[in-house]
């Protein structure tokens, strides 16, 4: 153990995971699984948010939130289980936008977020609320509560992202992404209090879209800044298998992008930020000549036990390199750029 | 036949219809299944209309458009038929106020209005468009597009209607009532329209409470002022038989106010704008009294055979009236004050 033995209950410091949508929940929720509640703070991406009907709508903060109460849908990927969509079927018939799938369940979601919004009490807030009342332990927080909008630019012109995602089902070729208000946006304040925690025991870029759902967080100057100086290990999760995306656009992105889909991409993407990468086992052989720590172990999370033995072995990689580190330079747990799986290249 | 004959059809003229909820509501199908859809205006009381979760609530307009489109809830008496309350129940998960209980299906109806609104788009536009949406000939109408609130006056304090209506079940003693806005507010165009329309047939205040559905109408000055002032037959039917209201607190109130749950009430009340009025059979003795021509009849509807026959039954009562006030007067429909029915005094 690195820092966090401080803990009165000798506990290891909290973990800060980063995280998108449905891909990177699951992991998100193995960490739950394995850790203490109080030893996990997820942080959400909201380049996502938008607002439909008049209702202040956070798909991945609400996917996050339902996957780790326990009451996301295990079959659609999205939204909550049992689900019904009465209020979808008469908005229908008044001819309103029934585009975005939105559920009766989930309803009470955006419907208390705009609520809470309105009268001037800030996302963060609204999530600590929603996540104490459905149960969760662990802290969720929004990687900022000010606006910051992820815009597709398409060969058809510069799409929100849930009219690229959902109306438009990732039709139109990206030929690049922007993260509107990202340059004035500070991260929520829980954010940066988790990572200036001295007993922060690892950051963890969960296995989601990098361009999508991670390049939103890294947006954020001040917040691009404080992970790449971090002196905690910062451990991605490849989101690509075998040269596919396990879920979702990103490798049609990629490939629109003119980026290879490899494992090799994903961490020329988290260069600078990320000091260990987790890739499938299926890509050892590509992940061989990266340029740092690289744990190659099965990736794809159908179960329980597949989410928790993923979860335990992401944190002793990143106990490992905390402790490396800190061998090479007693007193910090940083790993510098130049390590020695450099030289391996 | 008095007015209206100009129609192309050869159809008599509109009948504008008054009402607040559930009691109006049924005369109002009735009138709708009797009329040709062209030939009925419902204007709606907006004087319960609240915000609640951030929604633009009119429970008046929503219970007549329900009624009318035939998609209300026989049995409950509000709301809608086949309603589902998933989103009240995550709600209150959420820790959300479910007090006000807002279906599944009907939530639709508050989202759809709450964005037109916040679009600058009126209380009337959303009404015609609802009303259109969900296959209503007729027009229904706000009362206003302004913001006009009744606010019950008790012993414990003022409170908004809902909070009186529904939170406190009617409970607290109701001292006076009072109408927040409506010296100001202007009625809905397409009702001042309908009110100048040379061909008008009648105008008919239905069954509703007079103090919270049909006051916050007569306490626009404007719209009072062109009631008393109409040419056309303005008929009342009463919400009371045998001294108890149908439906709802009018009896309590009523009461709490000191005034005599009787016709005689109901006429001294509406004295000044009606010239008729429609009372049940079993209180003809009772209504021998009035001073204004009285149609008795069993005014309680059960049945749609019920609602047909007192909508026929009213409407030729007001075309006798204003045949009797043609022959007596040539040129107006005019019923003065002082007609024969009064000498019977």
């Amino acid at each position: 153990m690195i820092d966090g033995t401080a803990d009165p209950n000798g506990l290891p410091g909290p973990v800060l995971a980063l995280c998108g949508g449905v891909g990177g929940a699951k992991l998100a929720l193995g960490l739950y699984q394995v850790l203490a509640p109080q030893q996990l703070v997820v942080a959400v991406n909201t380049g996502d948010d938008f607002e439909h009907l008049s209702l202040s709508i956070s798909p991945d903060l609400d996917t996050v939130i339902y996957t780790l109460a326990g009451i996301a849908d295990p079959v659609r990927g999205w939204g909550r289980a049992d689900e019904t969509w009465n209020f979808l079927a008469s908005l229908g018939d008044l001819g309103g936008e029934t585009w975005f799938r939105l559920g009766d369940r989930d309803l009470a979601m955006h419907v208390e977020r705009t609520r809470f919004l309105k009268h001037g009490r800030g996302l963060s807030e609204f999530a600590a609320h929603a996540a104490r009342k459905l149960g969760i332990g662990a802290e969720i927080v929004p990687m900022t509560d000010d606006r910051l909008r992820t815009i597709i630019v398409t060969g058809e012109g510069e799409l929100p992202f849930q009219h690229y995602f959902v109306e438009r089902q990732c039709a139109p070729e990206v030929t690049a992404l922007r993260y509107d208000g990202a340059e004035h946006a500070r991260p929520a304040a829980r954010l940066i209090e988790t990572l200036s925690d001295p007993a922060l025991r690892a950051i963890i870029i969960c296995p989601s879209n990098p361009y999508l759902s991670i390049d939103p967080f890294l947006a954020m100057p001040m917040l691009r800044g404080a992970l790449a100086r971090s002196p905690k290990p910062v451990i991605a999760v490849a989101p690509i298998i075998a040269g596919r995306a396990v879920k979702g656009p990103a490798s049609k992105i990629m490939t629109e992008l003119g980026i290879p889909v490899t494992t090799r991409s994903i961490a020329a993407h988290y260069r600078g930020i990320i000091n260990g990468l987790v890739v499938d086992i299926g890509d050892a052989d590509e992940a061989r000549g990266l340029d740092i720590p690289v744990l190659t172990t099965p990736i794809l999370m159908r179960s329980r036990a597949d989410r928790e033995r993923l979860a335990r072995e992401v944190l002793a990689f990143a106990d490992d390199i905390a402790a490396r580190s800190e061998a090479a330079a007693p007193g910090t747990a940083s790993v510098p750029i130049d390590s020695a799986e450099k030289k391996a290249l």
